[in-house]
C-alpha cells in the first residue's frame, strides 16, 4: 500500500464494505441457503467475509478484499480503462498494481461484488432477482478524517484544489465533481456579489448595467465550468469515462438479435419505438405546467384578493391561507408528478444508466422549473401588466366569502385597488433569502435532529423493553427484543455500523439540482434585486460545509462513482442562462424608471413591439456573445488538459520512434536506387543508348520511360543540360 | 498490388507525381545546384526520378515510389493513424502493407515528399524557403477513367455509394466528401421540389404550410448530414482525422518555449494576443457590410428611380445601368474585401492549417452572405414596407438627371408611384434561376472554351514562330521558341503533362461555398416562390456532373486530402437554416394575403408587435424542433458507425480475454481463503476459542475481528445460527 496513506482502511478494522442481508420476510431455510450462496460467491472472487448480527431481521456481512485478488481486479479495471481511452498509458501486469486512492480501491471492490461473472465479479445485484435479500452494500465512513475536515473547513473561505482532491479520493469523482462545481460557483459569485451590492447601492433595482454584467457573468460562468470539467476530468483521469456505459438491469429487450459483428446475442429495443414513447413527454410537460400552474395561480389569486381587495374580518389570519395552500399542495403535486415522471422514464426503457438518468433529470427539471419560477413569472408578466384587467374577475372569491360576512364589509371598492409595486421584489427576496434558509434547515438541520431523537427514542424503548422483559411483563411486544451478542471489544464498532446502516443513500443529483435552481434565480430575476448574488454567496459558504456535513453524518458513505461531468445539469445551466437573457431584458424594460407607473401603479407605457424588440436584441446579443466567449475559451487550454495531451504526445512519439528505429535497422541492406546512382558516372549519350537498347528489346513504354535515367545523379546531369540549353532572360534580350 | 485494381498507375507510365522545377528567375549554376539537391532528397526517401523538359523556364521531374519504401511509408502512416485513434486495429509491420486505394498511395507519396525529415519525408516545401523553385507538385489525371465516369454519370440520376467510393479512391476524402454532400443535398431536394411545386400550384407564394415544411426540411437536412458525415468518416476510415493537425508553415512564433512535458523547444504565440487580433473581425464585418451594402443599396435606389419614377428619354437603356454597376462594383469590392480578409487571417497567425481555413471561411462567409442576400433583404424589409417613405428621398437622382432632360419629362408624378409587388418574387427568381445558370456558365463552360482557345492560339503562335524562325525572320521575339527535345514515343504523354501543368489548382471550398449559398436562398427566401427547390434540383443534377467535369478537365488533379467533415461550412448551413426561421416567418407574415395591400401596393397592416411576435415564436419553435430532431437523430446510429463500434468492441474483448486468461493461468496455484475454508469444519465454539486465543496473544483489534470466522463456510454457519436464533414473525405473533 505504498501510494495510499498508511492509515487508510485501518480505521474501520480493515472493513471495505458492509452488506446487509435481510431475512425478515423469507423462509428460514431458504434464507440460510441464500446466505451460503452469497458468502461463497464473495469468497470465490477473493473477498474475505465475517458475519455479525444486524438487527432482528438482518445480518451484517463484512467484506475485505484479499490484496492479491484486489491487485488483479485493479489491473483488469485499468486495462478496460485503457481500451476505452480513459487511460493513456497501457497498464503493465506487474505485481505492483496498487489502487491509487481509497476511492479507486472501493470502486474496484464494488466492481468485484457487483460485476457479472464473465467480467470477473460476483454478480451480486442488491434488491434484485435472486439477491433481493441483499438490501444494502455500502462502505463505512472514515469518522475521524471526516470530523477533521469539517473542523478545518469551517475556518477557511475557499477550499483548495488539494481539498477537492481529498474529497475525490474519499468519496469518488461523482461527489468530487459536485464539490468542485459548488466551489467554482461560490468563487465566481464574488464578482456579482460585490458588483450587485454596488449597483443596488448606487443604481437601485432594474439597472441596465447590472443586467448586462449579470448576463455576461452567466455566460462566462457556464463556459468556464465546461472548461473546468475538462480540466478536472484530466486531473482525475476520468476523461471519456462516460464512454463506458453500464447497462441498466431493468432494461427490457423487445427481441434478442444476433449481432452480426460480434456474433453475440443482444437484446435490442427499437430506437423509433423509444422515441414514440418519449413523445409522451410533451403531454407530460403540459400536464405538469397546467397542474402546478393552476395551483400556483389560484393561490396567487386568492392571496391578491385577500391582501388587496378583501377588507372583511379575520384578514390577519386569512392572509396565511394561500401560503399554507401553496406549501401543502405544491410539494404534493410535485411528488405526484415526479412519480409519474419516473414511471414515464421507466416506460421509455433506456438501455444504459446514463441515458436513464439524463432523461429523468430532464423531466425533473421541468417540474422544478415550474414550481420554482412560476410564481415570479406570474407576478412579473401577468399580475403587473394585466392586474387591472384581471382583478375584477377575482369577484368569484367574493361569492365564497359572502355567506360569512356582510356585503359592504367584504371587499374594498374596486377603484381603491392599487398594484403593489414592491410585490415582485418582495417575492424575489423571499425566494432568494428566506426560501434558501428554510431549505437549508429542512435539508440539514431537521434530519440531523430527527435522527438523533430517533436513536434516543429507540435506545430508550429498548432499555424499557429490556426492563419489562426482565420483569417478566409481556405488555409491550411491538418490537421483539434482540440482545445483540457482540464481542465486548466490537460493541462500539458494531453500534456505529448499525447506525450508519439506518441512514439513507446519498444522491448527488439532489444537491446539484438545488444549485442549478439557485443559479436560475440569479440568471432570471436578479435585476429585480441586485443583492441576490450577495445572498447566494453567503448561502453557499454555508452550503459547501453543510453539504459535506450532510454526506458525512446523515447519509451512508456513497459508493465511489466515476464521472467526467456534472451531467445533464450543465445543459440546464446553459438553458437557464439563455432564458435569463430574455427575462432580465423584459424585466428591465418593463420596470426600470418607476416614474412611468400609471395611476393604479401599473407601468403605463409598456409597448408590445418595444418589449419584443428588446427581447429580440437581448437574446441575439446573448447568443452572439456566448458564441464569442465559447470560441475564446476553446483557445485557452486548461493546464491539466495540456498535461494530458503532452503525455499522449510523448507516448505516440516513443512508439513511432521505436517503429522508425526498427525500420532503420532493416534498411542496413543497400538501397538499390542511390547505390547504383553513386556507383557509376555514365555520360548522357550512353544512357540514351541504354534506352534505345531497351526499346529494341521490346519493353513496355513505362519501363522504357523510367529507364532513360538511372539514379538521381544522372537525372541531375540531364536536368542541368536542359537548363543550360535554354536561352536565359538575358540572352533573349541580347537576341532582341 | 493486390488490393488496387490492376490498371492503377499503369495509365501514366507509372508516374505518381510530377514536380515542376522553375529556373526562370534564378542564376543558372544555383539552379543546377538546387536541382541536384532536390533530386537527391527525393532519391533518399526512396523515390525514383526522371527529368524532362517542361517549358522554356522549367523542368518536369517525374516521381515514382519504390514499392519497398512506399510500403514502409504506408506502415508508418498507419501507425500514426492508429496512435491518433483514426484506425482501430494496430497495424502489423508485415511486408504486405499495400496502400488500399490510389488516394492512399498518392497521399502517402505526397507525405514522403513534403513531410519534415525527422518524420521520414524529404521536406520539400513548394514555393517556400529553399524550395521556392519547386512551383508545383501534382499527380496526373487518369484520363480514361475520368472520361468513362463522365459518360456513365450522364445517364443516371443518382450516384451510388459505389460511385462516391470511387471518387474518394481517386481524388481523396476531401473531394469525396464534397460529392457525397452534393449527392445528399440533391437527393434531399426531391421532397421540397415536389412539395414546393404542389404548394405553388395550389396555394401560391407565402404559404404557411410550405414555410413550415421548408424550415423543418432544413433542420432535418442539416442534422441528417451531420450524421452522414459520421457515417462516411467511419466508412472511409477518417474518423478523428482532424485530430492530426498539420502545423502551418507560415506560423510565426512569438517566442520559443521549452515544453515542460516533452522537453522540446516549441514556438508559441499567446492565445490572448490572437484573440485580440481576432477582434478586428468585428470592424471588418462592419466595413464589409457598409461597403457592400452601400454599393448594393445605391444601385438598388438608382434602379427603383429609373424603373419606377423616371420617365425621361433613354429609359430602355438606362434601366441597365444599375445592373451593370452591380455586376462591376460588387465583385470588385468582394475581391478587395477577400484580400483584406486574407491579410487579416494571416495577421491572426494561426498555428494549424485547419484553424486558418476555418477562420478564413468564416470571413469569406460574411462577405458572401452580404453580397448574396442583401439585395433581397433590401427589397423585402426596406423597400416594400418603407418605400412610400423612402422614395421621395430619391429626388437626389433627379438633380443628376436634370441637366439632360426637361423638368416635366424627368419623373412621373410622385402620386403615381406604386410599389411593384412582384419585385421581390422576380428578384428571388433571378437569384435562384438566372444567377445559377450564369454561374454555371462562368464556372464551367467559359473556362473550358478559354482554355481550348488559349491552347489553339499557343499552338498556332508556336507554329508561326517556327516558320518565321525557319525563314530567318527575327520579328516576333515576344516568346523565345523552344523546340522540345522529347523522345518520339513520349511526345503525346509529355504534351498532356504540360497541358495539365498549365491548369490551376482545385480548391474544394469554392464549390462548397457555392452550395452553401444556394442552400441559403432556399432556407431564407423560398416561401416567396415555392419553385425554388425545383429549380435547385434541376440545377444540382447539372452541378454534380459539371463539377466532376471541371475537376477532370479544368484543374490539375488534386492531391488527396483526408477529412471527416465538410468543415466550417456545416456551421454556415446551420446558421442559414436558423436565420431562415426568422426571415421566412416574417416574409409570410408580411406578404401572405395580397388583399391587405394598401393603395400604393404596400402592405398596410404590418404591425410591429405582431411581426416581432411571429419572429419570436417561429425562431423558438425552430430551436425546439431542432433540439428534438437532434436528440432523435442521435439515437439512430449510422450503419458504418455501428460497424466501427463493433470492431472496437471486438478488439477490446479480445484483449481483455487474453489478459483474463493470463490471470486464470496464474490462479492455478491454490487460493488460500477458499481452500482453508473447505478444508476443515470447525464448530462455532472452537472458533470463538481461536479468537480468544488470538486476543491473548495481543493481536490488534482488526486482526482479531477478521479471525472470528475462518473462510466463508464458517461465516455461513454462524450466519445460519443467528438467523435461527431470531424469533420469526410467526413466533413473535405466537408470543403475543
Amino acid at each position: 500500500m505504498a501510494t495510499i496513506p498508511d492509515n487508510v482502511q485501518e480505521y474501520n478494522l480493515h472493513v471495505d464494505y458492509v452488506i446487509r442481508y435481510s431475512f425478515g420476510d423469507v423462509d428460514r431455510s431458504q434464507a440460510i441457503e441464500q446466505l451460503e450462496k452469497l458468502l461463497q460467491s464473495l469468497a470465490q472472487v477473493g473477498l474475505q467475509v465475517e458475519v455479525r448480527q444486524g438487527d432482528e431481521s438482518s445480518l451484517l456481512v463484512f467484506v475485505k478484499a484479499s490484496e492479491k485478488r484486489l491487485k488483479q481486479a485493479v489491473y483488469r479495471s485499468r486495462v478496460r480503462d485503457w481500451l476505452y481511452g480513459i487511460r493513456n498509458a497501457e497498464p503493465t501486469p506487474s505485481n505492483s498494481t496498487e489502487p491509487q486512492t481509497e476511492a479507486e480501491r472501493l470502486r474496484v471492490i464494488n466492481q468485484m461484488i457487483t460485476l457479472p461473472k464473465e467480467e470477473g465479479g460476483a454478480a451480486i445485484t442488491p434488491n434484485h432477482g435472486e439477491w433481493k435479500n441483499v438490501t444494502a452494500i455500502f462502505p463505512l465512513h472514515d469518522v475521524d478524517t471526516n470530523k477533521k475536515w469539517i473542523r478545518d473547513w469551517s475556518s477557511k473561505t475557499f477550499l483548495s484544489d488539494d481539498d477537492l482532491d481529498q474529497i475525490r479520493n474519499k468519496f469518488g469523482e461523482s461527489v468530487g465533481f459536485y464539490f468542485a462545481f459548488l466551489q467554482s460557483y461560490f468563487r465566481f459569485l464574488i464578482f456579482p456579489a460585490v458588483f450587485g451590492f454596488s449597483c443596488w447601492f448606487l443604481l437601485g433595482g432594474y439597472s441596465i448595467i447590472y443586467t448586462i454584467v449579470n448576463c455576461l457573468w452567466c455566460i462566462i460562468f457556464v463556459e468556464y465550468w465546461k472548461r473546468q470539467e475538462v480540466d478536472l476530468s484530466c486531473r482525475w483521469q476520468t476523461k471519456n469515462v462516460s464512454a463506458v456505459r453500464t447497462k441498466r438491469r431493468e432494461f427490457k429487450a423487445e427481441k434478442e438479435v444476433c449481432d452480426e459483428g460480434t456474433g453475440e446475442m443482444r437484446g435490442v429495443f427499437p430506437a423509433t419505438k423509444r422515441m414514440q414513447r418519449q413523445l409522451l413527454q410533451i403531454p407530460f410537460a403540459l400536464v405538469a405546467a397546467i397542474a402546478l400552474g393552476a395551483i400556483i395561480a389560484t393561490c396567487f389569486a386568492i392571496e391578491i384578493f385577500i391582501s388587496e381587495l378583501y377588507n372583511g374580518p379575520l384578514k390577519t389570519y386569512l392572509i396565511f391561507i394561500p401560503t399554507i395552500l401553496v406549501s401543502a399542495l405544491v410539494p404534493t403535486m410535485s411528488a405526484i408528478l415526479t412519480s409519474i415522471a419516473t414511471k414515464l422514464n421507466d416506460y421509455e426503457n433506456h438501455e444504459t444508466n446514463d441515458a436513464y438518468d439524463a432523461a429523468l433529470t430532464q423531466k425533473v427539471f421541468v417540474i422544478n422549473f415550474i414550481t420554482s419560477y412560476m410564481p415570479i413569472f406570474l407576478t412579473a408578466f401577468v399580475y403587473v401588466p394585466f392586474a387591472s384587467r384581471i382583478v375584477p374577475y377575482l369577484d368569484v372569491f367574493r361569492l365564497t366569502v359572502r355567506p360569512f360576512v356582510s356585503k359592504e364589509h367584504a371587499t374594498s371598492k374596486q377603484s381603491h385597488f392599487q398594484i403593489d409595486p414592491a410585490r415582485l421584489r418582495n417575492q424575489v427576496v423571499y425566494f432568494t433569502v428566506t426560501a434558501q434558509i428554510v431549505g437549508f434547515a429542512m435539508e440539514t438541520i431537521v434530519p440531523y435532529i430527527k435522527q438523533h431523537a430517533l436513536r434516543k427514542y429507540k435506545k430508550y424503548n429498548k432499555e424499557r423493553n429490556g426492563k419489562l422483559d426482565r420483569n417478566g411483563d409481556k405488555e409491550s411486544p411491538e418490537r421483539p427484543v434482540v440482545s445483540f451478542d457482540d464481542p465486548a471489544e466490537e460493541v462500539q464498532f458494531l453500534t456505529r455500523v448499525r447506525n450508519e446502516l439506518e441512514l439513507s443513500e446519498y444522491d448527488v443529483t439532489d444537491d446539484l439540482r438545488e444549485m442549478c435552481i439557485q443559479f436560475g434565480y440569479l440568471a432570471l430575476f436578479s435585476p429585480t434585486w441586485p443583492l441576490v448574488p450577495l445572498s447566494f454567496f453567503v448561502n453557499n459558504w454555508v452550503e459547501l460545509r453543510s453539504d459535506f456535513f450532510k454526506i458525512c453524518m446523515e447519509f451512508r458513505r456513497p459508493v465511489p462513482l466515476r464521472t467526467d461531468t456534472i451531467g445533464p445539469w450543465l445543459d440546464s445551466l446553459g438553458f437557464l442562462s439563455w432564458v435569463g437573457s430574455i427575462t432580465s431584458a423584459s424585466l428591465v424594460y418593463m420596470f426600470s424608471g418607476n416614474a412611468q407607473h400609471g395611476p393604479n401603479g401599473e407601468p403605463t407605457d409598456i409597448k408590445g413591439w418595444a418589449l419584443l424588440l428588446t427581447i429580440f436584441f437581448s437574446e441575439h446579443l446573448y447568443l452572439i456573445v456566448r458564441y464569442a466567449v465559447r470560441a475564446g475559451m476553446a483557445r485557452i487550454e486548461p493546464p491539466n488538459s495540456r498535461k494530458e495531451r503532452t503525455e499522449r504526445y510523448l507516448m505516440r512519439k516513443r512508439y513511432l520512434e521505436s517503429t522508425t528505429n526498427a525500420e532503420a535497422d532493416e534498411e542496413k541492406d543497400k538501397d538499390d536506387i542511390t547505390s547504383v546512382a553513386q556507383l557509376t558516372d555514365i555520360s548522357r549519350t550512353s544512357l540514351e543508348d541504354d534506352a534505345r537498347r531497351a526499346s529494341l528489346h521490346g519493353a513496355d513504354p513505362a519501363t522504357r520511360f523510367w529507364m532513360h535515367q538511372r539514379g538521381w545523379t544522372e537525372s541531375a546531369k540531364i536536368g542541368a543540360g536542359i537548363i543550360q540549353a535554354q536561352p536565359t532572360n538575358g540572352s533573349v534580350k541580347k537576341q532582341q
